[in-house]
């Protein structure tokens, strides 16, 4: 750890990416600057820092930038070594990696068609998103978190997306997608996350969420059939 | 490292993935058991060890299964320390994590449009992957490998990627996707890989590659359609 730190993060407050950086950080304890980009206007530092996607979250640190949510969670844990966010042994380690990449390529994007694809049936895309998530609900099955006795890795990567993101998505659109009896462990690991300062200081403020969610569903509607 | 060891790697002698793999273990030394699979009739085996993806590599450490590659390679630098993967540095180490990512979500899937997506125009897809692996080019330049003096992380990615699986399904296709006075760098990293005992014994062979390629051109072609 270098002596005269200078810690930015350029970031979205409602992204999931950004908040589970957010998490990561108050973690380890480290003071930052945050600054917040106008998505539909992005600052010059922020094409500066990252011109192939130009997107957040950036982490800036003594002026090197750092690109990719879970590469700068990686990153921190291994600069701020107290607290530790990653397993220690290489095949739990694995484990956390191969399921934050479950979470955020094949989780994430069934959890969106669940919102907006309704041409297949709005039914049959819920159900193919809860099938993925009954993985997660397993993983934390017997345990308080999923990083074990206190919040890791896999925490933040879960939190940001699920409790965070999606389920206020899913509650604005009037689907109860992970109902406590089918998903116990999950809506347990919930409530014990909702207790700690970590999640309380860095998630989006609900509210405020669910204004944002209402201003954007026709235009992420939009764009979703854009892409399809 | 534990006293006895057990180590299997279940892989496709002509995925990239495969290679990669095969390279680290080379790398470190370590002795293993090679077993083939038929990724038209898989073996059951594979099936319990991945049964959500059902895809090769799967590296199995004392009866541990770890899945998707590049983890597989970072298993591996942390189980057997010697002769380093990665980087130390954790900037170094994000921006070699950000590159892998790079060829395997971006350049891959741009070469592999050069090769079948004749319909938009095949030299504008060919134009298209040779923007994205000016990227590749620019960082070896002025190096002997992207990991510095010696073979890594990189080398293992995109060497498996562009010079043992790439170039030569361009070059089957009549393709000269990295003339030598566009790509120098490139070029002459190539020739400096081939000469390295590493890429000797775990590259495809060459003149099997060729014809196995030409036995998959059409069933490759076609779903590729099927899938866009």
């Amino acid at each position: 750890m270098e002596k005269e730190e200078e810690v930015r993060l350029l970031g979205f407050w409602a992204s999931p990416f950004t908040c589970r950086v957010k998490m990561a950080l108050k973690l380890k304890g480290v003071p930052y600057e945050y600054l917040e980009e106008d998505l539909m206007n992005k600052s010059p530092l922020l094409l500066e820092l990252n011109p192939v996607h130009k997107k957040v979250p950036v982490l800036v640190h003594n002026g090197k930038p750092i690109l990719e949510s879970n590469l700068i969670l990686e990153y921190i844990d291994q600069t701020w070594t107290n607290n530790p966010i990653l397993p220690q042994d290489p095949y739990d380690k694995a484990m956390a990696r191969l399921l934050a990449k479950f979470v955020d390529e094949q989780v994430a994007p069934a959890g969106f068609r669940s919102l907006v694809k309704a041409e297949k049936g709005i039914e049959v895309a819920i159900e193919e998103a809860r099938e993925l998530i009954m993985f997660l609900e397993k993983e934390v099955t017997g345990k308080d978190f999923y990083g074990g006795k206190t919040i890791g890795f896999l925490d933040m990567i879960v939190g940001s997306m699920i409790p965070y993101c999606g389920v206020r998505a899913w509650e604005f659109m009037g689907i109860d997608m992970i109902p406590e009896e089918k998903f116990p462990a999950l809506n347990r690991w919930i409530k014990k996350l909702n207790e700690g300062e970590i999640v309380r200081e860095c998630v989006p403020p609900r509210e405020e969420h669910i204004k944002h969610l209402k201003r954007n569903e026709e235009r992420v509607k939009s764009a979703y059939k854009r892409q399809t």
